[in-house]
């Protein structure tokens, strides 16, 4: 490879490692920070978030990389010519944003999260508010610098899913919609729907803790790599996939809540740690979207995780922490407990069918403020009108309402409708890897889970950012990524548990 | 203020801010990083430093600072005469390091850490000696690039305290030991010595973390502002006053070792949660030296911690937590208990008397390493032979002699003699602070330490570096640093409790 490229990839690398960092900064300050090291950590987050820019549009980098491009050789390799063109796209994008606004983005984000936080906590919206409006108005910001030209949002929806476009999503999420009502009205219909209670009890977040440890290795969550905390909102933090780290929340009333977390955000962990090691800290070693991302976490929560073969190997888990509770359960019937469809208040805890609404209703919501056709202050009422609008629900409190997601905290817009996408790859990645791996549900129901997790390693972790979503489902699937195995499962899966022809 | 210093002080800041990142980079490996991590680690820790010396050279910044300098007002406020000294007296320093010894010493910082830390927990020396040697190497190269008169070491030791120079520390280290000495021989010769044998037991550690906790927050740890965890090795690392955590290390047959580790970690914590809040992020707003960092540790976990008053509150601690075990136990005794005077394998486990001992030892062979005249493959042996000379006993096994310690493995070479000097420093600025506050012995006895805090708040930590330490001293105890008190105390002190003439 020539000087320029090597040189480059040195250069990069310490942007990658401040990324890394940022990472840190925010699982500390979400899982072990003391309270009062707020202030110190925006500011941290404020300086690594500029010397992080400095590096990407430092004038040696541009030239570097036209030099990289203009002298790279035909060949096999495709890593540089990846590592080329994801390179170039953020440095794109950094150099059209002011080193001023990133830094502020970083610091306002630190302090919006620790508002949010005491806002959510004592279900005062008040003390997050003001705070949120500074953070729109410089996300406002940004999109005018990147530039755009339909629509503000564009530009934003970018930075976590690159070269998606609102009306695009807009496109899937109806065709998802005029999907989704014929099934809920069915369901709604259906003479004997399943219901949750056996989910419900007495359950010491310790012994959870320690069933998540068992889940997330039983997946191949590799602990020697990472650790499993508690926090207010799941999350997952990889900084290298020799540090990848998971968090969980428990409910001790509730059993679902906390293991779906751990499988949820053991998905995402195992993308992670499953990216090349041969390229770590490379432009296109890291994840190639946060759609991929999402499709694997919604694989191991609901396609592994709320499939009849798992749950089969999951109640055996069960009845040996709760023998009382349920060592006398049949499997079918967890297996339906697991999957009542019912709308909620909550996102994270929604099921399969209704999740995809809370996305509709976030995006739309984003969509107008980033827009500038509503205010921060509208947003409680907007919310409650919403959920009550896709939910049919009220909305008692904004804890449970507005206030519920980190996101908007930390300035995240744009990124809701990746979740949504996620559920779409994941469908269409689940239905290849069953055709790939004929009996793969004999295999998880044995709590053997390496044939997927090999086939995931080989399709989509193993090849990070080597192209670019869109092109990676089709290389996966043989198809564009559509709303037709996804529909197909749901269909397929709430039919039978529910007794309805859908 | 003119502008240039404003200016300046905006530069240093995110050279803070990096430093504060560095310790969080520190504290996360040795706390809760995964085995896997260290790696990625190491090349944060390269890519941090790195960045942090780029901008501390930056010739803005230099130029800067003569801008300020020239322009600085007369002015009662020594605040930014003080800023000006400090930061020059760093950026000289650091302008003579390249850059890359700089990321270079902390890659292999980080690496040597993990390999010390292995190396200690399976009792194997050659898994770290090939390490350390490159550390030596390297610090060596940078004794040479900052510059020396007499003796490479003191190139070193600058870092640590600066000013310091080794010859004068052997004169200091020579009266002490010539004082020590013929106590030593007289409490050998005592009729009838006290035992600790009282401190042993059962401890679960879980109970230990929570007596710590207690104690920690009666001497005024703010645990909004911090965390107490356990490590390998206990130590202390401040971001800012916001954000201090200590850690400490629990025998669960002996109750001393974490008590006081705790005690002597909460020292650290006081001095770092004391610096003055509106000089955050300032060069003078940090701690001035190590040796007066640790005068702070060694006040709370000697002079404070094994005096007779606080002693007194203590045992009414311990019987709370294990009455079986303590109910019955007199303060008298338990203070006798708690100041055995015995030449011991492990530093941070010494009592007042050998404790430099120890210091010395190191001090010698760093010396004589950075120096040339010895090599790393002579450590073990030369430690056991210098543990032979000074403590009469035999070293068993590499663990506990020449792999006991963290420091070397950080690179820290030159760092050990302050903590020597904080032993000196403490008991001068406590007998002080006697003086000041009259019933000070009262206060303690009732567990009362907001006198003795508010006294080290005013004229220890507020101060910060507005004077260098030597100055310091002098302010606060009218004279300059010398073996006199230190030794006046532990003549008193242990004169009483061996019932000897000392």
């Amino acid at each position: 490879m020539t000087d320029a490229y090597g040189r480059l990839l040195d250069l990069y690398r310490e942007i990658h490692d401040l990324g890394g960092i940022m990472g840190l900064l925010e699982w500390d300050q979400e899982v072990v920070m003391p309270p009062r090291g707020v202030a110190g950590r925006a500011r941290q987050q404020a300086t690594v978030a500029g010397l992080q820019h400095d590096l990407m549009v430092a004038p040696e980098l541009g030239n570097l990389l036209d030099e990289a491009a203009a002298a790279l050789p035909e060949s096999d390799d495709p890593w540089p010519r990846a590592n080329l063109r994801e390179l170039k796209r953020r440095r794109d994008r950094a150099v059209k944003v002011p080193r001023r606004l990133v830094a502020e983005l970083a610091e306002e984000g630190s302090l919006a999260q620790s508002a949010w936080a005491e806002a959510r906590a004592k279900n005062e919206w008040p003390l997050f508010a003001p705070r949120l409006k500074r953070l729109v108005d410089l996300r406002r910001e940004e999109a005018d610098a990147v530039g755009w030209n339909t629509e503000r949002y564009d530009a934003l929806l970018d930075e976590y899913e690159p070269g998606a476009k609102a009306a695009e999503m807009e496109t899937l999420f109806t065709s998802l919609r005029e999907g989704l009502v014929p099934v809920l009205d069915a369901l709604r219909g259906a003479p004997a729907p399943p219901t949750d209670d056996l989910w419900r009890g007495t359950f010491a977040a310790a012994d959870q803790d320690r069933l998540g440890r068992i889940v997330l290795e039983t997946m191949g969550y590799d602990f020697t790599a990472g650790r499993l905390d508690a926090s207010t909102h799941p999350f997952t933090q990889g900084f290298n996939p020799g540090d990848v780290r998971v968090t969980s929340r428990y409910d001790e009333g509730d059993l679902q809540t906390g293991l779906y977390a751990s499988m949820h955000e053991g998905g995402h962990a195992l993308y992670e740690m499953g990216l090349p090691a041969d390229h770590t800290g490379e432009p296109a070693g890291s994840a190639i979207s946060l759609g991929i991302h999402e499709s694997q976490s919604r694989t191991w929560e609901n396609l592994v995780g709320r499939g009849r073969p798992f749950v089969g190997w999951l109640q055996g888990r069960l009845a040996d922490t709760w023998p009382q509770t349920f060592g006398a359960v049949a499997a079918d019937d967890l297996y339906r407990a697991a999957n009542v469809v019912r709308p909620s208040l909550i996102r994270i805890e929604a099921d399969e069918v209704t999740y995809n609404l809370h996305i509709v209703l976030r995006m739309e919501i984003e969509r107008a403020l980033v827009g500038g056709d509503v205010q921060v202050d509208d947003l409680p009422g907007l919310w409650r009108e919403k959920v009550r609008r896709y939910l049919d629900l009220d909305v008692p409190t904004d804890r449970q309402g507005v206030l519920q997601d980190i996101h908007w905290s930390l300035g995240l817009f744009g990124y809701f409708p990746t979740y949504a996408l996620g559920n779409l790859y994941g469908a269409q990645f689940h239905a290849a890897a069953r055709k790939h791996i004929p009996d793969l549900d004999a295999q998880l129901a044995r709590g053997e889970t390496s044939g997927l997790l090999g086939w995931l390693r080989t399709n989509v972790h193993g090849p990070a950012s080597l192209y670019p979503a869109e092109d990676l489902c089709r290389r996966v699937t043989g198809e564009p990524l559509s709303t037709g195995p996804f529909l197909a499962h749901v269909r397929a899966k709430f039919g039978d548990i529910y007794g309805v022809a859908l």
